[in-house]
This record gives C-alpha cells, structure tokens and sequence, in this order.
C-alpha cells in the first residue's frame, strides 16, 4: 500500500551496481516531477537525467565522492531558474493560450504576475524558484516509492561544480538538489537495519478544530 | 492508478462547503508530510490542520479572501523554523539516539552540523527550511490525490498575518504556504474543465546517456 511504501523508503547509503533500474520507471519518476504544481504553473525548474558514467564519476567527485551517485542507475538534477524573466513567462504564456485558447485574463494575471516578480531581486525569484524545485522533488521521491526504487535526496554536492559539469549557468539555471536512484545494497548499507527517526506526531502536527 | 490521479488532481478555485472530508484522510495526507524526507532528518517544520471556521475565514481574508481555505473541510498550513539552533538540533539528537541507539558518530555528524548552519545568518537558515516544508507540501500533495482528496497549493497569502492568526512567531515559526484540502465544486469552478498545462516533456527534461 501506498503509505507502507513512504515507510520502506529510506534515503539509501549504498546501491548495487550491478542491478539497473528500468529505464521506464525512472522516465515514470520523472515524469511525477513534470506533473507536480508549481506557482502560477511556471514550473521554473529543469531536470537533467544523467545515466552517462563518465559524467556521474564527475559528478560524485562534486559531491564528496557520494557513491550513489555512480552506483545507482542515473541520477536526476533539479536545476532551477536562477531568475524570472519577461521572456520565460511569456512562453508560458504562450503555452497556456495554445492548450486552453487565448484569453484577456490569461494575459492581465500574467502581466500583474511580471509586475511583481520582474523588479525583485534575482537571488529572490531564485529561491522562489528553488522551492518549487522542491515539490517536484518531493513528487519524485514519491513517485520512487510507488516504484520501490531506492532514491537519496542530496543538498550535499558543490552546487557551482554540477552548474559547470552539466552547462547549467549558460541556460540561466542553477542546480539545487539532487537524486540518485538506483537498487539499494542491503549488505553494504548501514542505514538499511535502522529504524525511521521522525518526530513524534504530537510534536509535528498541531489541529485547531 | 498512481499517475492517473496526477492527472485528477487540480489546483481547484472553488470547493463545496457540503462536502466533508473524512477525518481519517486529512491524517493520512498530513502524515504523508511527517513521512517526508529533509535535509538531515531534521524535519525544520511543523503543520497547522485547521478546521476551525472562525481562524479559517481569518486566514481566508489574509489570503485576498481565497474561498477554497473556508469551503474546504480544513486548512494544512506548512510553518518553517525561522533558524536552526542548538536546542533544535539537539532534540533531533537525542530522538534519534532514543530510537536507534546512541553513537559517536551520531554526535560528531550533527556537531559538524551544527558547525556549518549555527553560524549563517538566520535568514539563510530559514529558506534551507523552508525548502524541507516543500518537500512536504509536495509529500500531502499527492496524497491528497491518492485519497482523491482536492488541494490547493498556495503562497499568496499574507505570511505575516498568518503567523500572528496562529501564533507562530512565538513558537519561532513562519508560515511558508498553505494547502486547503475539500472537494471540488465543479459546477462552480471555471478551472475544473481545463486541460492541464505543463511545459512539453522535451523542454523540461535532459536525457545525459
């Protein structure tokens, strides 16, 4: 079941090389992401796929030398819009007119929208951007567990590192978080045997009814 | 199945105040949340279920008057810590060596931890746990829609209001978005007949081989 899955999923330490994860789950992984809401639908992230093992050996040397990285079967790299821009947001504007036909609120929400976002800074719109990154990561994570593919979360990783390895900063992107997927390595991994630690429900959540 | 209910799901505008969601499903979606995984199992963020009419349609105006917080059957309101802290982190310590044991390593992790975020400005703290709430907030996302619950994802509200409605800054926690869960209206909602816009999966995704 669904919520049983949350509860097998751990952010695995070690993954066997030597099992490789469909590549139609891992397009399913994604796929979660593509489908996850992000603000006013600018989904204002990317992801990179990257499978290739020269460039993931890169890639974990950037990382503290993180082995999931190259012993998983491919890691996703969330890179988000390192600003907001007239440009961005009139392709998506775009894109809404073409799916659902053109509209005058369509065009007054996104111009207020602009107003907004465009004289801010753009370390701000960064990190607005960045969060939305983070629900599709969290869409993925998910989507990994219903898939019971093994996949780590990462922040841990020289973010100016992957930007060049990957050619981010040329495309206006910078990476944000990261995650390996792969088939864990039960033996191998310390983590595997330990009990979940969360807090307490009564710690966590607060109802006012 | 699964990805058929990303598809389901909507950031639905109008919700019917008729109709209740079970208890027991507003458990699960905020579980969901609890389940999530953060940036060193931290988890630097509560969640506030509001059900409560009279601080829902308070919230409801300090969210330009958005219906869906008071037609839903309750209010989910994601609260990051304003900073790390020792206290904080400490209690996460000794969760963690109440559950698994105590560990040298376990204490020189975290004191390292605590070496790296301690001294950064509080601000910078925040937006680090602010990002684990959207890992979150995207965790109750899809569970809402598993449970074929409806959710709004939202951020225009005002953060400052919400965290004097529910007490918040006392608790050294800031509102960082909401998540009003109900049933949608379709007859009411011009949103509901829509086709979904999300950028093309060519333009969202690298495939590195």
């Amino acid at each position: 079941m669904f919520y049983e899955k949350l509860n097998w999923r751990y952010a695995t330490k070690a993954m066997d090389p030597a099992k490789q994860v469909p590549a139609e789950k891992i397009d399913r992984i994604v796929e979660a992401a593509r489908m996850a809401p992000t603000s006013s639908g600018l989904q204002p992230f990317e992801i990179f796929v990257v499978y290739n093992d020269g460039i993931r050996a890169q890639l974990s040397e950037a990382a503290f030398g993180q082995r999931q990285i190259v012993d998983g079967t491919a890691v996703l790299v969330f890179a988000a819009w390192d600003n907001y821009s007239d440009a961005r947001i009139d392709e998506f504007v775009d894109l809404t007119a073409e799916v659902r036909g053109s509209s005058d609120g369509l065009k007054e929400y996104f111009d207020r929208l602009k107003g907004m976002y465009l004289p801010r800074e753009a370390d701000v719109n960064f990190q607005h951007a960045a969060r939305q990154a983070y629900i599709g990561l969290g869409f993925s994570i998910m989507a990994a567990a219903e898939e019971e593919v093994d996949a780590t979360p990462m922040e841990g990783f020289d973010n100016a590192k992957f930007d060049e390895i990957l050619g981010l900063t040329e495309k206006g992107l910078k990476s944000v978080c990261i995650l390996p997927v792969g088939y864990r390595d039960e033996t191998a991994d310390w983590l595997a045997p330990m009990k979940k630690v969360r807090r307490p429900r009564d710690q966590f959540v607060t109802e006012i009814k």
